[in-house]
């Protein structure tokens, strides 16, 4: 696994630029979107594409180009919550965020410029029929919108201030984080036109590693070594932020993690494929130091 | 046709905000999303799709959705553009602008949610083959996106400040304005499944269309009647932007306009579909007072 997470991260980050340089638009909007398309991360959507398509026995080609639109509706959604209207973030991943470097307007428009090219990438998809890259428009816009992404960045907005009870906190992550896990998964899924039963049960198994992958970023933040997140913890606590630990206490939490990375197990073993790496991209989910 | 264009606005109005009613999203969102929505304006982007339709002897349901999609795409762009990043502005068509009601960052937001949802509603077009979904994906997306719209907004902006020639004036209004008024067109005709020659004259015929709008736009800036604009004439002046007026002076901006009117005219006579109703809208285009 440790390979292909290497190997298929560097696959991707050399195509999402690639996909940037081609366009015929301003070179500062270009450079503005290159920018945070390569201040990286873990690329952890694209991989859990791949790897379904992989797990269906399919090639990897095939799942590029889409997995690089749903990094880039990640990266946009990533610019615009930097925002000062929204959290005001000066850093990101250790770098200065967007619109620190390229000021705010450019960064407004490099995220809506990548949230755009994403729908355009899926419509130019080869080898792909046209009914799957209708499902793909349909799947990828409602995760993204306001049924989506962006009323669990509202949620999360209104939440601020307020103690949320657990059910509550659930529903703003599903929206802001596990959907586009998800949606990362079920669009593996389309394109190696898995059976609408191994579809339904690789959406479940996507809602618990969403969850899984959000607990696990409250407990870093509360366990995490700085020098191998790179970033300082605690500041959830210092900023009052709703997390799972605060909520629950971090040994509940640490349950709770626990329960649903079984769910995801025992889910993904009824799916009819090679779950081989889906498995272990679940473990390193659950296990990851950063 | 002023009863299609009253008839069909109000038709648009309503369909407009019943999509976002039934979202099921956060009040704030779908508020926020509504209100501009609801401030209107002269619907030329629908109106423009279903007279297309219409010419080629279509039914106008089929188009309903297609033409709301696209007006939530021109609403997101007033939106982004408002922000005090962007263009600042405190009112639009004499209202306050969406931040300055719901803050900035659900105005972000907003917009965001209309640019996302409206390729949700293409890809739930009824009635309309997969083949042709796509193509509107794909033309919807690139003329918003960052060879597009996003692109016109970037040159427009880095033009602040420094005189434009012509031709400079002309690149940013095609791909700001141009690009969504062409888009109408060719949605329209694409859901009529017109010749790929009758496309293409009418994609030429858009881009006249465009810049006679700005022209007009431009011109009723300096010369129109504040009463019946329902805005300040010579904002434009005031705040050194560049227009055709100030590029070519008012009676060479008018000799372009009725040039560029001409040659949409000439245009729309080689299409093969009743051209009544976008002869009709060409000239309204040309000597509207508002």
């Amino acid at each position: 696994m440790e390979k292909f997470l290497a190997q298929e991260k560097v696959a991707i980050d050399e195509k999402l630029t690639e996909h940037i340089t081609q366009l015929n638009a301003p070179k500062s909007l270009k450079d503005s979107m290159t920018y945070s398309l390569k201040a990286g991360g873990k690329r952890i959507r694209p991989i859990l594409l791949l790897a379904t398509l992989k797990g269906f026995g399919k090639d990897l080609n095939k799942g590029y180009d889409i997995a690089c639109a749903i990094e880039m509706i990640h990266t946009y959604s990533l610019i615009h919550d930097d925002l000062p209207a929204m959290d005001d973030d000066d850093l990101r991943r250790g770098q200065p965020t967007n619109h620190k470097v390229f000021g705010e307007a450019l960064a407004i428009l490099a995220g809506d410029g990548l949230l755009t090219y994403s729908f355009t990438m899926v419509s130019q998809l080869q080898n792909v029929e046209d009914h799957i890259k209708i499902k793909l428009v349909q799947k990828i816009s409602q995760a993204a919108g306001p049924k989506g992404m962006v009323a669990g960045q509202v949620a999360d907005m209104e939440a601020e201030g307020r103690d949320l009870d657990l059910e509550e906190l659930q529903e703003i992550h599903h929206r802001k984080t596990g959907d586009l896990l998800s949606l990362s998964l079920e669009c593996g899924a389309l394109l190696a036109e898995a059976s609408q039963e191994d579809m339904h049960i690789l959406t479940r198994f996507g809602k618990h590693l969403g969850l899984a992958f959000q607990i696990k970023d409250d407990l870093l933040d509360v366990e995490g070594d700085e020098n191998v997140l790179g970033k300082r913890v605690g500041s959830d606590a210092t900023n009052d932020k709703n997390t799972y630990p605060k909520i629950l206490g971090v040994e509940k939490a640490k349950e709770t993690l626990t329960y649903h990375l079984n769910e995801a197990h025992k889910l993904l073993a009824q799916v009819d494929m090679d779950q081989t790496l889906l498995r272990q991209l679940t473990n390193y989910i659950g296990e990851r130091i950063n």
